[in-house]
């Protein structure tokens, strides 16, 4: 029988003590094997849903733009990928970037293009598009 | 006219000094939306390619399958997400971790379960399973 842990390690995940371990189980791990590792959801839901969807809002073009513009720019460690939903859809279309976890809203080439050079490139931040925490859905 | 950084910036992405400073960038980041967020490649490719593709090897199946267990255990800070081609495709099935960064290769349900309970749940690693960062293709 599997031994999945109590209950409270279950529904409330890391506690500080758990974060701690983590941390220092962390520090042996292998290097990371993209430096920049970004997810663009590409989530589709039909027409007219509630929540909307980033695939609604042009995603996938944007995605497709965000990859092909990594490629012109030489970003050899950085991975631009797809993702199914993000679950942050309202907000859409939401990308994020990890190992940060840093999460962008964005609508346009434009704002690609500042997430690449400011985020990716310069290792900032584009203030105007983050997403904050406790923006979208409850867990 | 957009900066995109001269060209060691743009084809060695991050230099020390780089990383440096992203670290101290980082620190002032919000907490993280999800505690763990997972991404099962899901990429399909024709059959007999040579890369093969995770796809192929049932990922899709098992993603669903990690997905639902998730649900089951109450993990409500955790994200379980299909995403597009991750690229060490001969390794596949492959499933990378964040913010920890960390790969798995796995080939069945018994696989999923100890990385949930081991590395989800328990902030360890599933030696058996992880991938190193030398295996794979070069970036």
């Amino acid at each position: 029988m599997t031994d999945w842990g109590n209950d409270s390690s279950s529904t409330s995940l890391r506690s500080s003590a758990e974060a701690a371990d983590k941390e220092s189980t962390r520090s042996g791990d292998f290097a990371l094997y993209y430096d920049a590792h970004v997810f663009c959801c590409v989530n589709e839901r039909p027409p007219k849903h509630r929540r909307g969807c980033c695939s609604g809002k042009g995603s996938r073009q944007l995605c497709d733009y965000m990859c092909r513009k990594a490629m012109v720019l030489g970003l050899r460690r950085v991975r631009i990928n797809q993702s199914g939903c993000l679950n942050r859809c309202e907000l859409g279309p939401t990308m994020v970037i990890y190992p940060e976890g840093v999460w962008y809203s964005y609508s346009c080439e434009a704002d690609i293009d500042e997430i690449l050079r400011c985020h990716v490139i310069g290792g900032g931040r584009v203030e105007r598009l983050l997403l904050h925490p406790d923006e979208g859905p409850r867990h």
